[in-house]
């Protein structure tokens, strides 16, 4: 059935099949899943709640990612909100819009990138839609759950600003994927931008540890998401440039194919780390904490200051760092 | 602002716009809200989790809707889902898919429907996303509560079937829509077609009742959720033509536009009234206490039978009620 398309074995079969695929576990805390009106679930506490949307040619060159990538790499953006909050994400809802020669195999394609990252992370799809589209779209609402939500808003004067993970791989990776790079050391740029991996629980840890004061995903770019977080805490900021975690093999990619290192790292956007402040009397241990739980490294890039003002510091001098980055109506 | 277009004023600035006009009252439920990555909320008991695509010319043609009731036609569809399964919506969340030369004040016009609905029953939209695209799309994700949840598939051999409010409405006032006529007594179709009120307060009547035994919104036509709901429950069906709740102004206005009024009736669909099925000595009952409170009237059609066939009797005759309505990837 794999060959056949969705506008031949029609809505109804299709929703079969993906409640075939999803084989839910009966459980205390899913009590109607797929296949009726809406799911039902048990969810106490703090609830997470972000939806997004992913569209054709907008998010996505089809031309550039198979059905699998385009699963795995748009619920992973949308995971990375709920980290991005300190949260752990635990039902999905996946809206899928179809043109109807879609074949069958690439809506299951799809679906075994998401179910992926839900056998990774531990959450599980409980429900969505199927409509007929023009374009691929595929609209991803995640429900998570945490014990403190962590705001963009709580940031203050002296914390220490710090980011998980690499920036500027992402979007390198873009790039190189549309020269169409084939040189082997492109690939594994072109690996981070297709399989971002969301810090869920990088984010667990910050959060619990109850000192972290603010923290956002990046995925605008580092400045425009630094300003983001840095307006709704009513602060400014310095970053070093010295202190930005850039790859040495970007920093020569970058040049050969003509770009500025930073055009990457400070304005690419989607790299799905982390970007944070706390205390700076407290940097160095919840960095060991979160390192020695996950592999991964946690760098101090600027410090919070109270007028509100973006800067970076390069060779001892301050320049403003603009307020520019990823803009869903502009770019 | 309202005749710039969402291109040129960007994301952000739409972001606030939106966040201004949504005007979320502080309250102990809602502890994030829209403009950082994901909302907090506090839900306890049973959730309902729903999400349904709404893109032009697929559900809508532009030509006849403005924003207003695009914004609200959809999103009252998603709450009828919730309706559907007896519950009360509590938190919605909205992703919004524009093409860039949409004007802000369409986007404004948008949230007004979304708007009206939030205030006539009582739910907060808490968040979303705001995205590019060829097309305008609307998701409309829908958090509800309920203290029993009402499947599909609990229908019983020997259940009356009813339905609540008039069928085929809807379908004809769509195609009434289509042919652009302008006759007074076509108008209150095409409203009932471009307002449907979601049957919120009868579902939570109908759940709490505990007596209903299934339950499902006519989204599809009568005669494909019935199938759904009988194949769910493994029963079949009998429908009375007789008892079949239809307006006489739509026999007369079907008949003189050529059509067959059970076509609308039966497979038109988008009707939002809800079709259930409880124990026949409950009936009289239940339908006093959903009319008395809500105004809205109660229907049997039918009832429910062993065997797994769904016939239609009229005349004296049972003939098949074939498994014929809207399917979204072949209409």
């Amino acid at each position: 059935m794999g060959k056949m398309d969705v506008g031949h074995i029609g809505e109804w079969k299709l929703i079969e099949l993906i409640r075939a695929k999803l084989d839910l576990p009966s459980s205390e805390e899913i009590l109607v899943d797929i296949g009726d009106d809406a799911a039902c679930v048990r969810l106490e506490g703090l609830s997470l709640l972000t939806t997004d949307s992913y569209v054709q040619d907008v998010h996505f060159d089809p031309r550039h990612y198979n059905f699998y990538e385009i699963g795995y790499r748009c619920l992973a953006c949308s995971l990375s909100d709920v980290a991005a909050m300190g949260g752990k994400p635990r039902f999905v809802l996946i809206s899928l819009q179809l043109p109807p020669h879609t074949t069958v195999l690439s809506v299951e394609q799809l679906y075994s990138g998401l179910l992926e990252l839900a056998s990774k992370f531990d959450f599980r799809i409980v429900g969505g839609d199927t409509v007929r589209a023009k374009d691929i779209g595929l609209v991803c609402t995640v429900i998570g759950w945490t014990d403190r939500a962590v705001e963009r808003s709580g940031a203050k004067a002296g914390d220490a600003i710090c980011v998980t993970g690499e920036l500027g791989s992402s979007s390198l990776g873009l790039h190189l994927l549309n020269l169409e790079s084939q040189r082997p050391e492109c690939a594994p740029f072109v690996q981070t931008h297709k399989r971002p991996v969301p810090r869920i629980n990088e984010g667990r840890i910050l959060a619990s540890s109850q000192v972290v004061n603010a923290m956002i995903d990046i995925s605008d770019g580092l400045a425009l998401d630094l300003h983001h977080l840095t307006e709704e805490s009513r602060v400014g900021a310095v970053i070093h440039y010295e202190s930005l975690p850039i790859n040495g093999e970007l920093k020569a990619l970058a040049e050969e194919y003509g770009s500025s290192p930073l055009d990457f790292v400070l304005y690419g956007g989607e790299d799905y780390e982390l970007l944070f402040t706390l205390p700076s009397s407290e940097k160095d241990r919840i960095a060991r904490e979160v390192e020695v739980h996950t592999g991964t490294r946690i760098t101090e890039i600027g410090h919070i200051v109270a007028e509100k003002k973006i800067q970076l510091e390069k060779n001892g001098k301050l320049v403003p760092l603009p307020r520019r980055g990823y803009d869903h109506f502009r770019n």
